[in-house]
């Protein structure tokens, strides 16, 4: 019943001669935020479909680019849900939002480890390779394993065996990712969250804050999602990693007490208020002066030092692996400490992009 | 009789009532050149001397300051003598250019595995420390040993035992240099160069081509020295090295055929090239428009390439002992990065500061 209900939300959404959604600033507050809301539904009920037209099992997204459609559009409904909060229903959005949020970073974790490891597994190339590229220095260069070190002393072979190593640990994470994502699409747990996406594409619960006019209350909501952006970027330590080569993120990479999680944190929060307040301007674009492709260019930044930032803790969880041989341990040291550069990089660069305004 | 006539030399150098050395433009090109050497030859003199008085043995250095100034005084003349070898008696100058050589890297030896053991320390103990220093870059942290880390898994204590081997091997590579040294001041091959300098107090073997003015003469040679240091730091690959975080220097890290010697011996070209440069200025200073400070900090970046760049050999070297525990590696793998930026940070520093001219 909870399939029929969806089939037939879906092909109401996107029959042709239904009501165009709403955008833009006329109407009610609440009438851009339904549009947005029906449209991302849309997109998230016909990845659904072509997931399952896909072979795959019990509702499983059947490809990537399914699985990415599905990922992709939950967060934009549960950002909208987030930011507009007050136009809707908190009773009924506010589970739906921790649900959609459960959804997404399971079906995150498998592309997370293939991507670490192409990362790892290029960046193990670059330390290993003899030529010098002219490459821009934030492109990753093609992935693929390192060339077979030449003979040459005891350390020759660290570069391939800790590149055996990472695959096959990454590998094995995958794996499990994958089955946990196909158990998760399987569960009632992913049908109720589905059914609550149908219901979304047609109609969604609104407050009596939504009947203002939209470009007073989503001009308010909307700022608020950028204020808390900015609060957040300010306090990081701007000056410090406008630096280069200040040295930060390796600082403290041999001492245990003090993991580089605790000097990533807020970074990583910075991360997800960039995404609020990028989604937020899907749903109420206005000009406020900030250049077009800034937030992107933003997130692409942000987005790397977390790739690299989690690619370095996979290399000191790899580098614990009980027996390895010293040469492999040196290679993990070398690569730990290449991808806590990329990490610093990454925030060199945040900082000149975000002084740019 | 060796040790008479260096006295007698000595005290005629330093005589105040010996003729006062001609210094700046007027005068021939010889006059200039001489008066320079036998400054330089009174300090060498006078350190030789300050080293006997110590107690040193067979007229070996007793101090660290009056090798400093032996090794200061070597270079200087060694560096006159070859950028304005036109004036002298290449038959007499060219022999004792590279006795003066072997002289001063005989005595450089200890000072320099005392500095890479204090600067890997450094290195180890900000690797290892919890606490964000607010220092600038370029200046490393003060030495000491690693704090002792605290319980965290197997890799917690690899900074400490890291330290220690390197406290090892580069305390004994110390002391064999001490010896080294101390046998090469008791050589009678000393005793040349030392008899040699003194005679250089009293007289210098000119050309005719030093019979003419100063001002043309050593103008064109002084030239030649900055052109050529010129030439040789254009060659370098300046615009990738000024691209912050370009990740060269850490490039083919892992591969055993490409030694980082390679991509750095440019640069160790440039750094003896700019020191040709430097002392040339101080035999005959003119107006080139060279900002004053700038020699000195470009000889200053150049130093800390060289010395990152052997620091991290001497951590690969390390890493090849037979038998380490795989958390040590581990260390010395991150270790090794650390300085390896340290290169880029120091190629960084030198074009920014080379490209302001």
């Amino acid at each position: 019943m909870a399939q029929r209900h969806r089939d037939t939300a879906f092909a109401q959404a996107t029959d042709p001669r239904a009501e165009p959604p709403v955008t833009g600033c006329d109407g009610t507050a609440g009438d851009v935020l339904a549009g947005y809301l029906r449209e991302q539904a849309t997109t998230f009920l016909r990845a659904l479909t072509q997931g399952e037209g896909d072979g795959g099992s019990g509702g499983a997204p059947g490809t990537p680019d399914a699985a990415h459609q599905l990922r992709r559009s939950a967060r934009r409904i549960g950002s909208a849900l987030h930011t507009y909060g007050p136009l809707t229903d908190t009773a009924w959005s506010e589970p739906l939002r921790a649900e959609l949020g459960w959804l997404a970073s399971s079906l995150a974790r498998e592309y997370q480890h293939s991507a670490r490891l192409a990362r790892l597994l290029s960046a193990l190339h670059r330390l290993s390779s003899a030529e010098v590229e002219d490459e821009p220095a934030l492109v990753p260069a093609q992935p693929g394993p390192p060339p077979p070190a030449p003979g040459g002393g005891p350390l020759a072979v660290g570069g391939a065996r800790a590149g055996a190593l990472l695959e096959r640990q990454l590998t094995l994470a995958r794996t499990r990712a994958h089955s946990a994502a196909l158990q998760a699409m399987g569960s009632s747990r992913f049908h109720a969250v589905a059914d609550a996406v149908a219901v979304l594409a047609s109609e969604v619960s609104l407050t009596a804050a939504a009947e203002a006019p939209a470009d007073q209350t989503l001009t308010a909501l909307t700022e608020r999602a950028h204020a808390r952006l900015a609060e957040a970027a300010g306090a990081l330590p701007l000056a410090r990693a406008g630096q280069p080569y200040n040295g930060d993120t390796l600082r403290a990479a041999l001492a245990a007490d003090l993991p580089a999680e605790r000097q990533d944190a807020p970074w990583h929060r910075v991360r997800i208020l960039l995404r609020l307040s990028r989604y937020a301007r899907e749903v109420f674009p206005y000009d406020d002066g900030e250049p077009e492709t800034r937030p992107a260019s933003l997130a692409r930044v942000l987005e790397q030092h977390r790739e690299a930032a989690e690619a370095a803790e996979a290399v000191t969880a790899a580098a614990r692996t009980p027996r390895i041989a010293p040469a492999t341990a040196y290679a993990l040291g070398v690569l730990h400490a290449d991808q806590r550069q990329e990490v610093e990089q990454a925030r060199f660069a945040f900082v000149h992009l975000w002084m740019r305004a």
